[in-house]
């Protein structure tokens, strides 16, 4: 027997004629050739037409070797970032190299005057909305609000260096903010231990920057994706709840604020801290490298922290440069900007800085200034230092009332309603996630909140594989068209036959309720036969299409069925397997058993070859 | 604007010539029919033909709560359990439900002497193996030999009066007792504190049983679905080898040795221990109820105990009563063997016995002997009744090396390297999960092994939807297929067309490589037709088939693509998408931008409509 499906025959031609009944009947005195008619309902006369059975080919043989540098290449490269260096000398390689590490390289020769001009007017449009920001985040975080100021200073310049987007506006940010001050505190009281706390920070901010570079540089970027937007919309909501509640003892002036809430009151009073800071001290950024943290028994807490204050900060970086790359039509490149954000960060722990990234609030700003290039960060850099060497004394006067309503007034703008009742109104699962990370954030910890948020967004994809979709079609009269007749009026079942759609991989985790589904369909149409008496089921036609993936349990379940059906004498025929499913089913051998008669390209096509072997019997 | 995709218009008509040039010529003298002419191989005449473009309609619509209602029952009862209850009387339906629980209504009124007979041999034939095997596996799970005789009495005579199964033979496993036995010395000595140790087995027993039950009736069986073949053969691979290691003692004639299952302390053992079995106590199963414990500091280990083991041998009764029902083509009902198994270990911890299930050797020596029945486990039962009122004193003489050999001689059988050899030949993942929990049993901990192994399972799903297949399309001249040019070697590009197959769910994890993906393929086709001078790209057409479902940040993910490519003067075309992505495209108002002449239910139609829109522009 020739079960080589690579040795294509020739298509087996049958003829088409439109007519008014659905039977099937044999053209006179040709044995290869039969005519199927069709009810159509354009009323257009019999035409004569040609209907080719295709036989399912193999895909061409690839080496595993290759199969999985493919794959690999897919997981990790799905942007071709070798592509421009191919077809260039050893120099031309190291200057792209180059060029790609140092974005800098790729707008700065091109710079003018023009848009300087606008860069300035952006710079310190974000200068005066990064320094009282920056003073307030770095009390989210519990942290002296120096540090603030001290983080818009070095990570932007290092950006603007390295970074792919215009228009990104460096900062700290309120969740990584907020998260670090959660986390750290829960261990080291920032009040009674404040040099170790700092040293956390630090050290947390470091290994957050180690994370973030080596995500971007092992290309690990796909990670963040799983931190969904319904999440984050969920996320966010819980964390400026928790931030506003907290900055209730700022705008009423409560000195013992309860310990019970999700942030410690580690600032026992604002006021109590101002004095305890006395004159914010002025003066740049001083290094402190020699304040990280490497033994000892917060060593875990801080990886802990710099991982989760890591991939938070980085989901709103990437987010945030995506979206202006968008709205300005030029391309960002994730693990590169990882990298970035990452280096920056590093750099950053060490000359006093803790976590930053790119801001939305800030970013949106200076994008309406009028920002062209990362020049404006530098700006902001400069503004900041200036504000360092010369104006802190006048920041020792914002009242603690002042600094609470800015906090509030940043945070209550997390809180996303419209999102949320969108995601109710088109997603139910997603509004799950929202839901669950909200209250996750809000009753547990912002970690455990997280965790919950992306452990339903997993179970979202497990559970959609687990109990897949199975859909009867019918035909559309008149056309070659399968469709659900609960959705396409017009299509009608086709006699003898039972044509099923799967829409999902045949997996480990579905393989038995997808047999057993399939049975059930099997009963249901005996018994809908059986009532009205239409012509016995002969022959069940599985719609492979959306089959994107099969397994080994996959393949066994198919083989069961195929068993099962032949006791019962139905015929089991797969139509248009992928790639992958084919070569899988001719691995395990299983495509022998369907080669002969049971593989098709269309479901027209195996309606009509089947019918016609139908014909050919006695 | 009428944007109501219910609204259907009749479809546009569009005629068909075969004729050899590729280009789309308008037909004289009518505005809304246009010719598309196709590169035939067949060498028919030309001969007009009709083609009708079909709108894409809403699946009709359902309220949320019936959506929710239908998925819930997709998911937890897809054999549609409650089906024969329908149109029966209250008197009736108490009947059925009596006839469901228990099954041996089903087959008693029937029962003959015939297959008495048949059962008989059966039932004294699993007995002979039985016993032996009985008081190798209570070894196993470090239990007096005489547990193991007790729990091949009670166990089967439930089952034969609730479960579905007609050849499965019941008894202790192999792999629970072994992870029994594994679980619970490490915190009890089974030498040094035998009572408690036998308290926790007990109560680990009733655990497994209540979990059992439970799965069953909230039919939650799904969850052993992720047990999947190929973790088991790597599991069973992997114990089978400790167990043989374990069994040394026997043979070597140690008696102080580990207790512990990697493969380092069980070596080391080896070489220091003497011999110790005591009398075997006679009569029948003595009450336990009395024993199980409920409090303090063991009841946790007891909990976990009972859901690792109760998780295993389900998988390996309910895989056994499959087996078999497939063979002997009748139906095992998943749920209610749970139950069935379930309520068989609740008893049983009540009355001396622990975990017990349908075992894989016994079952196939009970149909090999002809089981007909489940009466052959009655017989069994009573065979073992004998031997426990009567034939005790002999096994006292069964010498240790007897016993390990049997036991040695059982598991090895368990290692199954063809099952192994397949898996790497035919999908490289499952060979992967296979090793992973083989080595994570062997050098970690038997959960630990199956967690691993789960978790790469799930690893496998998640990262077939993060990094989906993408497909380039051609046209198979003459027909309306579209198939991959790179298996399909007649499919042909249609010039101006960028027609891409996406093989996934579009979700969160994979909305922005999605993108990414799909632009770097305009990026590519753009580049070649610049190459080769061909005419430029005007239309992508994505088809949407196998795209099964889509969530919100999909949708983004669709909008923003279709906003980049307008930037582009590029269009963007989809192709039938699913009820669920449908309705969901609607519900989010994405389908606006799309329902005038983004919308097509083929890639034909689609191609042809596009088509004759650019012949109508000036």
């Amino acid at each position: 027997m020739d079960t080589d499906p690579k040795n294509t025959p020739p298509p087996t031609t049958l003829e088409v004629f439109s007519s008014a009944d659905g039977s099937i009947r044999e053209s006179e005195g040709d044995e290869t050739h039969y005519t199927i008619s069709t009810t159509d309902t354009s009323n257009t006369p019999v035409t004569p037409r040609t209907l080719e059975i295709h036989r399912v080919c193999l895909p061409p043989h690839r080496p595993t070797s290759q199969k999985l540098k493919h794959r690999l290449s897919e997981i990790f490269f799905p942007d071709d970032p070798l592509r421009k260096f191919k077809n260039q000398t050893l120099h031309g390689k190291f200057f792209l190299g180059l060029y790609s590490l140092f974005s800098i390289f790729k707008w700065l020769p091109h710079y003018s005057f023009a848009l300087f001009r606008s860069d300035l007017v952006a710079g310190l449009t974000i200068a005066s909305l990064a320094i009282p920001q920056g003073i307030s985040y770095a009390k989210l975080a519990n942290l002296p609000p120096i540090i603030g100021l001290y983080s818009s200073f070095v990570p932007p310049l290092i950006y603007a260096a390295l970074g792919s987007s215009r228009h990104m506006g460096i900062g700290p940010v309120s969740i990584s903010s907020l998260v670090m001050g959660t986390m750290l505190s829960e261990a080291v009281s920032p009040i009674n231990e404040p040099h170790l706390y700092l040293q956390l920070a630090y050290t947390a901010t470091l290994f957050a920057g180690l994370f973030q570079a080596s995500w971007g540089l092992f290309r690990l970027g796909f990670f963040i994706d799983f931190l969904s937007k319904p999440t984050l919309v969920g996320f966010m909501a819980g964390a400026a709840i928790i931030v506003s509640l907290q900055q209730l003892k700022g705008l009423l002036g409560i000195s013992h604020f309860t310990a019970k809430m999700q942030i410690v009151p580690v600032m026992s009073s604002v006021f109590h801290q101002t004095d305890e800071i006395g004159n914010l001290p002025d003066g740049v950024n001083p290094p402190s490298a020699n304040m990280l943290y490497f033994h000892g028994p917060h060593l875990g807490l801080a990886i802990k922290t710099g991982l989760v204050t890591g991939l938070l900060s980085l989901t709103e970086g990437i987010a945030v440069g995506r979206t202006f790359a968008s709205i300005e039509n030029y391309k960002v490149n994730g693990n590169k900007e990882m990298l970035a954000i990452g280096l920056m960060n590093m750099a950053g722990s060490c000359s006093s800085c803790y976590v930053t990234t790119g801001s939305f609030s800030r970013s949106a700003v200076n994008y309406n200034a009028g920002a062209k290039t990362a020049l404006s960060n530098v700006v902001m850099a400069a503004a900041v230092l200036v504000t360092l060497l010369f104006l802190m004394p006048l920041f020792h006067y914002t009242p603690n009332v002042t600094l609470a309503a800015i906090i509030i007034a940043a945070v209550i703008g997390l809180i996303d309603y419209n999102e949320a009742i969108k995601l109710w109104r088109v997603d139910k699962l997603d509004f799950l996630s929202c839901v669950c990370s909200f209250f996750g954030v809000i009753f547990i910890s912002v970690q455990m909140g997280l965790a919950i948020a992306v452990g339903v967004s997993v179970l979202k994809i497990v559970l959609h594989v687990t109990r897949p979709n199975t859909m009867e079609l019918g035909k559309i009269p008149g056309t070659q068209i399968y469709q659900c007749p609960a959705r396409y009026k017009d299509a009608t079942r086709v006699p003898s036959f039972l044509i099923l759609a799967i829409e999902a991989p045949i997996y480990f985790a579905n393989s038995t309720y997808l047999q057993e589904r399939i049975l059930r369909w099997i009963r249901d149409a005996e018994d809908r036969i059986q009532s009205n008496e239409e012509s016995t089921l002969r022959c069940i036609i599985l719609e492979m299409t959306a089959v994107s993936a099969i397994d080994t349990s996959g393949i066994d379940a198919i083989l069961e069925l195929k068993k099962k059906l032949s006791q019962r004498s139905l015929q089991l025929v797969l139509v248009n397997p992928v790639d992958h499913v084919t070569e899988k089913l001719q691995l395990s051998k299983a495509l022998d058993l369907f080669n002969t008669n049971g593989l098709y390209l269309t479901v027209a096509e195996a309606v009509a070859g089947i019918s016609s072997t139908w014909k050919e019997e006695p």
